[in-house]
């Protein structure tokens, strides 16, 4: 499948390899597709990303990552987000799903980071709103890189993952893919787009149990 | 023990008759103790509370219960914490370990409630902030009253509490207590007060799981 990814730090580097690796047709798009050389905040150069997934991967601007895209999917920073979907073009996007695995986070105040939106508004929201006829579904976005593409790496695959989003039958096929890429057994559809409330504000806990665990290594499970 | 409840809604009951069956000499203090016939929100009457702790408990005014206890336990809601707290008296307070199980939530808005105070701030700050020398202790605020008091009654008490605080043997002092009066076995100490903000901003997630799972008796627990 035609995947867009847009952002080039850690978490769409990570989702990008692994959706390489199960064979998808993935385009990274970001704002500097030229600079492969330059580091990417805490993730490696995109040159050296090209070399992980052997070159069968490209990178481009976020324009043709979406446009390539028959799924597209918000890896990208959540304070830059809608600059980068602005970008992306509303037409690359109309209709298609759009995963949005953002989170708004504010580190301008220092650590811990608080959140730009939230409790009244989230950044899917912001971002439905801002594209109408996208289907965004807002997942992934409450656990780490390495889990996300991975889950059995953190008790054996034994916790939740969450979507929320307008479309049922978008939010039904993100759910399959997310079993089929990375092997996520257990999503809890929380309803329309305004629930990505909850699953945004779960990220001040999250860093929170970061320095109290001491490993990103960690996800939350719904005990029933 | 001598413990005073402040609040006597389901969360004020539901604990205050648990203490009194583990043997503690509970005073629930409520805004009108002479009404002893009114149903209390959601709650029954305090009439038939002291009649289910077999009379061995008492209800009086915030202050009183206050005053009464070693310990309080702040079970009012969270809009109206505040105001309650002021009515009990800093000097009955003082020095005091203060668990405060409550969540600013607003439902002015309709359902589902936002909060009142998030993000930046919590409901536990602006509580250890009005009252500098109680030693406040939030915990207990993510969960249904019925696994407060009773952990096991979800995934066998496989699941977690949290705990914020700014007193470390404050802290420990209540973990002790959840583990002997109520069962928890496992509480994660988050660290100060302003942890609090990550454990209160569970709340919207918590109500989105209710309307997704059909039930409260759920709880979080982070797969490590």
């Amino acid at each position: 499948m035609k995947v867009g990814i847009l952002g080039s730090g850690v978490v769409g580097q990570t989702i990008g390899a692994k959706l390489v690796e199960r064979g998808e047709d993935v385009v990274l798009g970001t704002r500097s597709p030229t600079q492969l050389e330059n580091q990417r905040g805490r993730a490696p150069s995109l040159r050296e990303w090209l070399e992980k997934t052997q070159n069968k991967a490209r990178v481009a601007t976020f324009q043709e990552a979406a446009r390539h895209g028959e799924i597209v999917i918000n890896a990208t920073s959540g304070a830059d987000s809608l600059k980068a979907l602005e970008l992306a073009g509303e037409a690359n996007l109309a209709t298609k799903i759009l995963i949005d695995v953002a989170n708004p986070l504010d580190f301008s105040r220092g650590m811990p980071p608080s959140l730009l939106v939230c409790n009244t508004d989230s950044l899917a929201e912001q971002i439905q709103r801002a594209f109408p006829t996208a289907k965004v579904v807002k997942t992934l976005n409450t656990t780490n890189a390495l889990v996300m593409v991975d889950p059995g790496q953190v008790a054996g695959g034994d916790h939740d993952l969450f979507v929320s989003g307008n479309d049922a039958a978008a939010k039904s096929r993100v759910i399959d893919l997310l079993q089929q890429w990375f092997g996520w057994r257990s999503v809890i559809d929380l309803g329309d787009i305004t629930t990505a409330r909850g699953a945004e504000m779960l990220l001040p806990i999250w860093v929170q149990l970061l320095g109290a665990l001491g490993t990103p290594m960690f996800n939350f499970r719904i005990a029933r």
